[in-house]
């Protein structure tokens, strides 16, 4: 029943779209507008009172809020470009469902509900992301309004033009102790789930993310003149490497491992290649785990290339450090999975989302639905509505569990 | 003696170019044309009469040459952008040497020899080359002569300016029967000889070429939400490919095999590759091995590709037949060797030549001599008067020892 609601909810938001072609919903836009006029639909349909904060973030609040312990859900409203129907959005849509379920009750319950619609979390139009949540966190950096779109205009005029002063976003940091927790529902954006015939994933962290370039060098000489083995191929090297990092990476499953480019000098096809760069990326749950795979791979590689006289140069180029999900909410997740009826697998984030930046402020936990192939960020992504009402019914029932210790 | 006078010559015609780093020397230009002023020369030097044929080949005459069977020996004048002293010009000047040694005796000997300064191998300037001996095989496809230099200059006009008509080239077609063979002396441009310290090496084939485009198709994923056990990563396929490739070429010495590009789809940091194409070129002494070789590759592609998900697809897209060295020759060479005290050794040679056109025409060998560094087309390309000395005594000697064969 909530299931088939969210289905058609998510259908009809799903005109508020730059593009005829999946959904194209960028902050700031006149889509995000007409989105955020549905979003208040939803929120007042529930019972809560829908405002915007400066942040763009439309907050729905309960009656019963003030001066209570607050269990804040939510996700984001926008899209990649020719994204799909569910990503972020569908995590608001039951949130507001699930909230719905205490209408008419809010003064039995001893905890305010927030419904958070952020504003951004693709990072897509500006350079930066999370605006909402960090506002919320107090870890907002302000320069980031200063920063520019692809046509040139500034975030701080965008967000003006959309209604808000950006300057007053510096001022929504929330105090950690009227916070229960933040709960994110989403869907999965990978295969697991499906696979499993799961409906529910109890996420355990949101990985933990570096990136590095690696660069082998070795001398170009020709195809034809320069024997087998006295060549210093550094492609051949480079080729050995990332066949290496995938049979380690394939043996820790809560670990990826991708080399998503590469390139080669000369770059000929009668030249032997001299210098490789690539890029690694590595995510694991587990920082320490992340962080010595990538100590091992990096004393392999010396190794390796030393030995077929190659150099070898590994960069760290970036760092996001894993957020782990909150053992009491995801105890409570659990729990409410199995009392609603449903299964339920735990597994990692492989993905960035709100929670991510929300974990500074409270303690955080996400569910995931199966994603149709574990399609995302495309116009033919798709979760099911039985899945869908399952979130809705687990996250009805965690709130209750999270309530019960605030009983007075 | 006729070591250092080569290393003088070549020094000196070196300035025939239009760079200050390293020789400039492309055909049809007024570097070439000041270049076939020394050559001429060197020629005259050696008793023999130059004269500029058609395909712009300039030809030194023995006076003896008319109703004797000829011996033809040369290489060409044109060097790469910024190339080295001796790639194709050290042939001539070597050549013209050896011709002297015979100066004063024509009438004792039984053979013509004949001198030939190639206008064009490196094939820099038009998107073709081996226009002379092409002429002299009768291969030569006069549509060459419509293709234009990146100014827009036709061949044709080119040709024209440096006082040529290139409708005359194609009656330059020699019989056969009247030559004797044709050798070549060229730097290694490899490693191999100055590795073993041997002087003179005997080329046993100018090695055949191919060359592939391979396509491994995979499917694209997000790189920290599609678990490592899931994935059709294209990149990880072709990665083990590459390392197959070299390590199969590694166990054969008359083959080399090279992956020289590569290129990855979608091509981001966080993106699970989906395509990956690659070149392949394989080289080898011997038509069947190289085929066998492209063939065990395809297999095994096919094989390894099928058991990780991912489809391979190898097109053929380049195809030079190998030139074997006449037997007969090599024979002659070997033993002119041991005679005038040098060592050698037999190696393919892995780059084309003159020679590779002119087998058309006559039975070919060529002789290399050690590179420093094996380094080729760069400006400090250098080889040593010591081994171009034995150059000019090996081909001396061969040319008696052909000699023997048409003594009354």
């Amino acid at each position: 029943m909530n299931g088939s609601i969210a289905a058609e909810r998510l259908s009809a938001i799903s005109a508020c779209s730059a593009s005829e072609e999946g959904v194209t919903r960028l902050p700031w836009t006149p889509e995000h507008q007409a989105a955020l006029r549905e979003i208040t639909r939803w929120m007042e349909d529930a019972g809560l009172t829908a405002e915007l904060d400066a942040a763009g973030t439309l907050v729905g609040r309960s009656p019963n809020a003030a001066g209570k312990p607050v269990i804040l859900m939510g996700s984001h409203q926008d899209s990649v470009p020719n994204g799909g129907h569910f990503d972020g959005i569908m995590g608001i849509a039951l949130a507001c469902l699930a909230a719905k379920r205490f209408n008419g009750h809010w003064d039995e319950l001893p905890v305010g509900i927030e419904v958070l619609a952020f504003a951004d979390e693709e990072g897509v139009r500006f350079p930066t992301a999370l605006i909402g949540p960090r506002a919320l966190a107090g870890t907002l950096d302000p320069a980031v309004f200063e920063m520019t779109d692809g046509q040139g205009v500034a975030m701080r005029a965008a967000m003006g033009a959309f209604g808000i002063n950006p300057d007053d976003a510096m001022t929504l940091r929330r105090d950690p102790a009227t916070i229960a927790g933040y709960l994110e529902a989403h869907i999965e954006q990978g295969p697991v789930l499906e696979a499993a015939k799961v409906p529910i994933g109890i996420v355990t962290a949101i990985c933990g993310i570096a990136r590095f370039t690696v660069a082998v060098t070795g001398e170009a000489g020709h195809a034809g003149t320069v024997p087998m083995k006295g060549r210093r191929d550094a492609l051949v090297g480079a080729a050995r490497l990332i066949g290496e990092i995938n049979t380690r990476a394939v043996a820790d499953t809560n670990l990826r491992a991708t080399v998503g480019t590469i390139s080669v000098k000369p770059g000929a096809v009668n030249a032997v290649p001299s210098v490789v760069d690539f890029t690694l990326e590595v995510r694991a749950d587990d920082d320490a785990r992340r962080d010595r795979f990538a100590d091992d791979i990096t004393a392999f590689a010396k190794e390796t290339c030393s030995a077929a006289g190659l150099r070898v140069s590994i960069t760290r180029t970036y760092e996001q450090r894993a957020v782990p999900s909150d053992e009491g909410l995801m105890v409570a997740l659990a729990e409410a999975t199995k009392e609603t009826g449903h299964a339920s697998l735990r597994l990692m984030s492989g993905a960035t989302h709100d929670a991510s930046a929300m974990a500074d402020l409270c303690p955080v936990a996400m569910l995931f639905i199966p994603c149709r192939a574990g399609v995302s960020h495309r116009p033919d992504e798709y979760a099911d509505a039985v899945s869908m009402g399952a979130a809705v019914d687990v996250l009805e029932q965690t709130i209750k569990r999270i309530s019960i210790r605030y009983e007075a």
